[in-house]
Order: structure tokens, then sequence, then C-alpha cells
């Protein structure tokens, strides 16, 4: 086994490490290194709980002698990323009188870790929280950044807050537990790292894309790594979202309006968001902004990973539009996108070709 | 009327001015130098709401025209600072579009003021809040620091976040429509701060504590500001709560112990803080920290200002000393307090000796 990668994120005043490997959960070295010292809680769900809370508690025990963690463990879902389920948390911490010097270790994909982090943000005004995320797509995006939150009926991620935790686990060993659906998805935010501002990453995942999705943790390892450094400085030039930390939404106006339109049922985010990605590609291309070869390569790589880049009698462009007018982005009433100068050259502008636009919903919706 | 003073808060990234002063509110030109561009709220409550939301609303229309704020309104009483009370505030927010660029405005005392914060931390994971404090404990205290929260069921602000607001405007004219008593325990946390750190602003509150009581409206300004120059001096030192912050919670300790054995009820929490206060006195006395004398002036002040020193029939020692047992101040068992070598000079320590608390706690309990 290669030895854990290891990735410093300098945010403000509170750094933390990223340590990625294969086994890192059944080991308990890297967990021991750095064991905060109160008491823990594991928050994880129904179904990756049954999968690695022994693990993990087994670890602990032989981390620090006599320790363990209480466990709470949510219902799986989206569906339940709400306030009533960071207010459940809360009582399970008040009832086990947990303070301020206390640690909860987020073990799951992206739902668990957002709900955990925001109930570590809130508890006591904000304790520690450690992320072990199990999930390609939490290893990659959710876990960095420091973004956590819970959904409203109005929307998504509408309350939350900015939390860093003190470090993150990233052990590539659960990924092989994954529905090869939610493998797929999350190799769709990894093609969107090298299409926002890393070329040579692109062209490494055009000649290692196989490799990546056997799960080989070599390859693995340094997708999770090249990932996380390239969000972790994206966003500690701009931790608190004012400019360039939205470039990491591109494909994601996109992708939400699909995500919208099916009524977040039978599209996974990261498919969602693959469908965006050619469909930046596309705007770009047709606005002159980007080489048609360029465009032909990103197309090519999300189809090597099995994802897709159209949608077929799902979305109409009409749909589409309506649901990309609630975005986050909008300003004054103006559309922003995500476009690109050529793979690894994007840039955020309210100054395209609206025909340009109007291609790529027809081209890859209906 | 005197100009109004103007107090800046150095708080990292985020600094942000108090302005203090008689007539404030009905006066647009302190408002209008820095009305936030975007959609306003004012929250506040069913009490505060009824005598100055209008005057507000004008202000606001005077300051940019054509403008006007969404007025949420809230149920009056602590029993109403809870998650549920924030949850109703992020359905309006959402209902009415609010967005990032949006401003909260806190119209109330310091529970208008936590709630507003709380919400405005986690909204759309933070939007920008304004204090207007209308009583005179959220004037010269929560409305300084950041500290923002509810209540849960098992304890008092155990669920909140650490939010600057973006200014705070302390109109002084408001203070006269609050309860007598009101007043009183508002005066017990502006005696306070002479005790912690400033003998000379003690000395002056003797001379001019009638003035301050009857309201004159220089009196109350200078009083407030010197409040606030110290919290937030304070503050800025130590935002987060690691060191010298927990000296502003000189006879809180006693004071809560006071409020949780009486159930909440019957003592204000500045009616308990000032028995606190005389409390903390008197241990340091007794521990042979401060001399008798100072003891004594402190005991007066409080006294004069209508306060109590002593609880009858409704604590005894032996329940102050359980309700202790469970502060925050706690650490691996040890009770701390915050104690005073005389007037103006408190200090946190574990190593007091146990009789002097013994003594203090038969004095002024029963």
């Amino acid at each position: 086994m290669s030895p854990p990668l290891t990735l410093h994120v300098p945010v403000a005043d509170r750094g933390y490490d990223i340590h990625i490997g294969h086994g890192l959960l059944a080991d308990a070295s890297t967990l021991a290194s750095q064991l905060p010292v109160g008491k823990l809680a594991i928050v994880t769900n129904t179904r990756v709980g049954l999968l690695y809370t022994s693990a993990l508690q087994t670890a602990i025990r032989s981390a620090r002698e006599g320790a363990s963690a209480i466990e709470i463990v949510l219902p799986d879902g989206e569906q339940h990323k709400t306030l009533a389920t960071v207010e459940r948390i809360f009582d399970v911490l008040v009832a086990n009188r947990f303070a301020r010097d206390d640690t909860l270790l987020a073990l799951g994909g992206g739902v668990v870790g957002d709900i955990c982090g925001f109930a570590a943000a809130c508890y006591q005004r904000g304790i520690s929280f450690m992320q072990i995320p199990t999930t390609l797509l939490a290893q990659v995006d959710s876990s960095v950044g420091g973004k956590t939150g819970v959904n409203h009926p109005g929307g998504k991620n509408l309350i939350g807050a900015f939390h860093q935790p003190i470090r993150v686990i990233a052990d590539t060993a659960t990924l092989s537990s994954l529905p090869r659906r939610e493998l797929q998805a999350g190799i769709a935010e990894v093609i969107k790292y090298g299409m926002i501002c890393d070329a040579d990453f692109f062209a490494w995942l055009e000649a290692h894309i196989s490799a990546v999705m056997a799960l080989e943790p070599d390859a693995v390892a340094y997708a999770v790594h090249r990932c996380c450094a390239i969000k972790a400085e994206i966003v500690s030039r701009d931790e608190r979202e004012q400019g360039d930390r939205a470039l990491l939404n591109l494909g994601h106006t996109f992708g939400h309006a699909i995500e919208t339109v099916t009524g977040y049922r039978s599209w996974l985010h990261g498919e969602a968001v693959g469908v965006g990605l050619a469909m930046a590609a596309t705007v770009s291309t047709e606005a002159g902004w980007m080489m048609a070869s360029e465009r032909d390569r990103v197309l090519k790589l999300l189809e090597k990973a099995g994802l897709r880049t159209r949608v077929q009698n799902e979305v109409t462009p009409a749909a589409a539009r309506e649901a990309m007018a609630l975005d986050k982005k909008v300003k004054s009433g103006r559309q922003r996108l995500i476009l690109m100068r050529g793979i690894g050259k994007s840039f955020i502008t309210a100054d395209f070709p609206v025909s340009a636009l109007d291609t790529a919903l027809e081209a890859h919706l209906s």
C-alpha cells in the first residue's frame, strides 16, 4: 500500500490537513496522530454506519485507550437533510453533555457531512468536527471548503454556515462499496476540476479514466488529491464566495436546472452536472471562445466515464430556462454563466451571446 | 440634542460602527448614512414593533426614496427564543426571495437581537444584519460582540453562531418606554463593566447613577458608550471566547444559579446578575483579595440603582451550589469564578478558598 497523501488547506487562522489513502479507516495510525482529547460522536447514516462504524470505533479504541464515540445514526437520504434532523443531533449532544472541546466525526457522504458540519457550527456556537467522507463526491468536493448546511422546502442548502473541519480523512477503500452510478456521478465532479483550471489533470484523466473507474488505489488517490488541491487553492483565495469560488460551480447552473425540472428524483447530482459540463462546453464553443475539438474531448471523456451528455424527453429547453432564472448566480436579473476559453480556462460572465445558450439548450435537452 | 457618539468595533476583517444617541430612530440621517442597498426586513416583536416600527419605516423611506422593509413580528418573550421561531423567519425570507446582499434589521431587546442575528448567520450561510437595540441591556451588552443564538430545552443559548452586525444604532430615547424593573436590570450590567476593568467609570457611576436612572440623555449616552467601548475592547481581543472574554461574565455564574433555581420566572437576568455582582465582591473580600470598603461601595451602588444584593427565601446555598456545578465555566470538574483584586481588577480563577465561597453563599442567599 502506498503511504497516504497529505494536503494542507490554509484557511485564515484555521488551516487543516486532508489525508488521502487506501485503508485509512482500518489503520488507526492516521486517526491516532491527531485524535482530539474530548468526547467524540460519530454522525452517520443507516447505510454507511452499518459498513464502517465498527472499524472507526476500533481505530478510536486503539488510538486512545478506553476511548469510544457515541453514535448518532441518521436516516439515509437527501430528504432528511433538514433542520429537524439537525435538531435531533442537538438533542443527543445535550443529553450527552457535549461541550466546547468535544468533537463530531462525520462518517458518510455529502449529506451526512453537510448536516453534521452544520450541527457542529451551531452547537454552543461552534464545536470541532472531522470529515470522514465515504463517497467520491464527498471526498473531492463537499469535505473541502467549509460549506455546511441543510435544505429548506424553498431551496437546497438555504440554511447553513461556513465551518471548517479540523481535518479530513478520505479513505479511498470505502469507494468500493459505492453503487456504480454514484461512482460515475462523482467522476463528473473530478472531470470538472480539470475543466476549471487544470488542463494537465484533464489530460491525465483522459489517459487514466479506466484506472480511476476500476478504483486502482494509486490512480484514485492521485485524482482525489488533485481535486482537493484545486478546490483548496480556490477556496483559500475566496473563503466566503465573493469571487473565484463561483468557478467551482462550472456545469452546475445547467445541472441544477435538470435536477429541479426532474424533481430531484431520477437524476443524481453528479449525473446532472455531467450534462451541465457538456452544455458549458457547447455554449463556450458556440460563443467562439473554445475550439470544437476541445468540446469534443470533454464529451468523449464524460462518455468514457459512463456519463450522459444529453437529456432525452425529460427536460425541455423552455423548462430549463425557467429553472435557471431562479439560480443564485442571477444578479439584478442578469443570468451569469461559467464558461471556458478552452479546457482549464474557465471564467464567469454575464456577457455571452444568447444564441449560444439557445443552441446548447436545444442540443443537449429535450 | 447632543450629536450621536460613534464607536468603531474592530473585529477581524469585519469591523463595524455603533452609533449612540437620543432620538436616532426618528432622525433618518444616521440610518441614511449607510443604509445597505438590497431588500430589508425588520425583525421585531409584538410589543416593540408597535412602538417603533413605523418610525423606522419612515426613516428608511426618507433615507432611500421608495424603500420599505418587510416586517417579521415575533411573539414577545424569552420562551419564543427557539429554533422554531428562527425557522419561521427563514420561511418569510424564502417566500420574499431574500438573497445574499439583503439585510435584516433587529429592532428590539436582546431576545430579538439574538434570534434575528442567528437567522442572519444561517440564512444562505450568512447575510447582513443591523442591530437596533431598544433596551438598556441590549444596548450595553448583547448588541456588541457578535454572539447570536437560541435556547434549547437543555439550556440557554446552546444553539448559535458568532455573527457580527454591520452596524448598531442605539437610540437611548427608546429606553423611556422600558418598565422600571427592566431599566434597573440593565443598570446591573452597566455597573458590571466598571467592576471588571474600569474603576474610573465605576466612580463616575457613583456620582451620576441618579442621572442615568432618570434617563438624562447625556448621562445615558455616556454610560452606554463607555460600556460598549469596554465590551468592544475585550471582545476584539478575544472574539471566540478563549480567554479574557470570560471576564464579561462577572457575576453571571451566581446570577445564572439564581435564575436556574427560580426557574427563570421571578427574576430578570440583570436582577440576578446584580446579586451575583454583590456575591463576587463578597467572595473576593473573604478571600482577602479585595478591601471590605470596596465591597461596600459595590453593595451601595447596586442598592442606589434599586437592585437587590441578597435573595430571601427563594434560593438556598445548597440549591445554588448544585446549579453552579452545571456552569459552562466548569472545566474538568473544577469550579472557576470571576473575582476581583479590587474594583476594576477582575480575574478568573479556579484557585479560591472554598470557605470564601461558602461565606458568600450564606450571606447572600436563603
